[in-house]
């Protein structure tokens, strides 16, 4: 027995002595081994998957993906809540059924008023100031406001797993980008002190800006309208235009993260795609095929022939919020 | 006296000596002198300039800043050299008065047609194609075509002394963008191998773009129409939405770049603008005030009471191009 550990090189026993582990709050179940596996490929000189630091670019999807979009999305919730308080002061602002119907609490009507009716409650309480100005609306929104769920401030429902794969990520050399159909003036607001993701590695969708100077202090205001919506088939067109690389990592939840998978995934060398299956009703929320928000049916049915792969909830994490547990 | 250069202590002898010059191209001027005290006080912990390096953001204008600008924009050039090749390939695409004359090297009447027409030139030869094919054939004729007044290819035509103050400033903790009135994915294929900045730090104009898959490998177009004019009110709101963040020095040479200069030393704290005056017809070109291409007059008439810094390039530099002197 002492001939046979001689016999071992001290080199292999260091060599197989576990390393911390980079993803704690992860299940140890084949979804953490594949992405470990993927990320050593490509940081490894050696692997013919290797790829240089420069271009590890990953993107994530934030509602549903970083942090929970259930039962509405978080900027729709604050949109209402900046409406009541526009419409306290003016009532005047309300010149439509679906914003008086979104002040009065009459879900179902803003529902039925679709894409054109959430567009516009976003573009009333989204313009008519400076970014700065509004940047300011919403840090205090999140400062007070509280999910009716949890009870937790909002920018505290993200998920404690992707904390630690930004991390590792970011540890291995990768930059790590928001690609969101959400507002990117919204989501940076809290997109550093969340994620530790700066402001120019946010992209999102944005409405019309414009430059003001002369009749005051230099300053970019938010106009009314839409300028360009980041989701679904415009999430490639974005990524592309903001970084000029394709990812080599792309995660997201929900059919308008496809197309940014699909992207990415059919770039030359190893590319992972990634979709979290929200599978946990005691935890989270279990919701996909059929929700309406953050609905994951296409993305659901290619997963496997494409190689992507699908993160369950319930199976793969430990652990769901940062401040729980 | 040896009593004297005793009494001198070592240390105030070595902080005395003179460090490497990080700008060895600029002669020894006023305007040398107040770049380097700029950074000095944004980089010193102790001074009430000081500026953390995330915030560390330093966007230059490209034609006529970084590169040079005549007798006429770079990108012109390539794209009417690329619509002869078209032309010859299939003269239909000559669908205009002012295509036509392009191709004939009729620059009166391409003149003439203003904006409109400079833009259905670009229109027509930027479009139509992925991205990443675009780029191939501007890598192409970047590695053959050249310069008519000076035989250098068009990537040669950078300005030494930029290229060593975007190196001193990277040095110094900052993140060096372009913020251009040039084609984004035009910029992008010598960006890097010209001022070592990546794709993802390029601000420039951008056409309309779409997302293709199904019937082919998965691609982001270049479609016909303009999407975005980075130039003049437009950068502001550009930079703003690509780095979210106020610039601590912004660099031109038109008054394109008035806005960007404005906005930029309207932040808190310490900001430098510096606008490049072309006054050197014997090395390089002297225009300004009444040119077609770079005009640069109400910039001429308010920087001094603005407190931005007018380069002499007659005066200020040198040396102009790396490969020459």
């Amino acid at each position: 027995m002492r001939a046979l550990l001689i016999s071992i090189p001290l080199t292999i026993l260091f060599a197989s002595a576990p390393l911390a582990d980079p993803l704690p709050s992860w299940t140890d179940t084949a979804t953490k081994d594949r992405i470990i596996a993927f990320v050593e490929g490509i940081t490894d000189p050696d692997s013919p998957d290797y790829v240089t630091p420069a271009a590890r670019i990953a993107t994530f999807d934030n509602d549903g993906t970083l942090w929970a979009e259930q039962p509405v999305y978080f900027q729709l919730l604050f949109a209402i809540d900046r409406l009541k308080e526009m419409a306290a002061a003016d009532p005047g602002v309300l010149t439509s059924d679906v914003l008086r119907a979104a002040v009065e609490g009459d879900m179902e009507t803003v529902a039925a008023s679709g894409t054109e009716g959430l567009l516009e409650i976003v573009s009333t309480t989204h313009s008519g100031l400076t970014v700065d100005e509004f940047q300011a609306v919403v840090r205090s929104w999140l400062d007070t406001a509280r999910h009716s769920g949890t009870g937790l401030a909002y920018d505290q429902m993200v998920y404690q797993p992707m904390l630690e794969l930004l991390t590792y990520l970011r540890d291995e050399g990768f930059r790590t980008y928001i690609a969101s159909g959400g507002g990117l003036h919204f989501i940076r607001v809290f997109s550093e002190s969340a994620y530790n993701i700066p402001p120019e590695q946010v992209i999102g969708s944005i409405g019309n800006g414009s430059y003001s100077a002369g009749d005051g202090p230099p300053r970019v205001m938010k106009d009314p309208g839409l300028f360009f919506i980041d989701d679904k088939a415009g999430k490639p067109v974005a990524i592309e235009a903001r970084i000029g690389r394709r990812p080599v990592i792309a995660v997201g939840n929900s059919d308008g993260d496809f197309q940014m998978l699909e992207w990415t995934t059919a770039g030359d060398g190893a590319r992972l795609g990634i979709l979290l299956h929200h599978t946990d009703s005691e935890r989270e929320y279990a919701y996909g095929r059929e929700s309406h928000i953050g609905q994951l049916a296409r993305g659901l049915d290619e997963a496997a022939s494409r190689g992507w792969l699908v993160i369950d909830m319930a199976r793969d994490w430990e652990r769901i919020w940062p401040s729980r547990e």
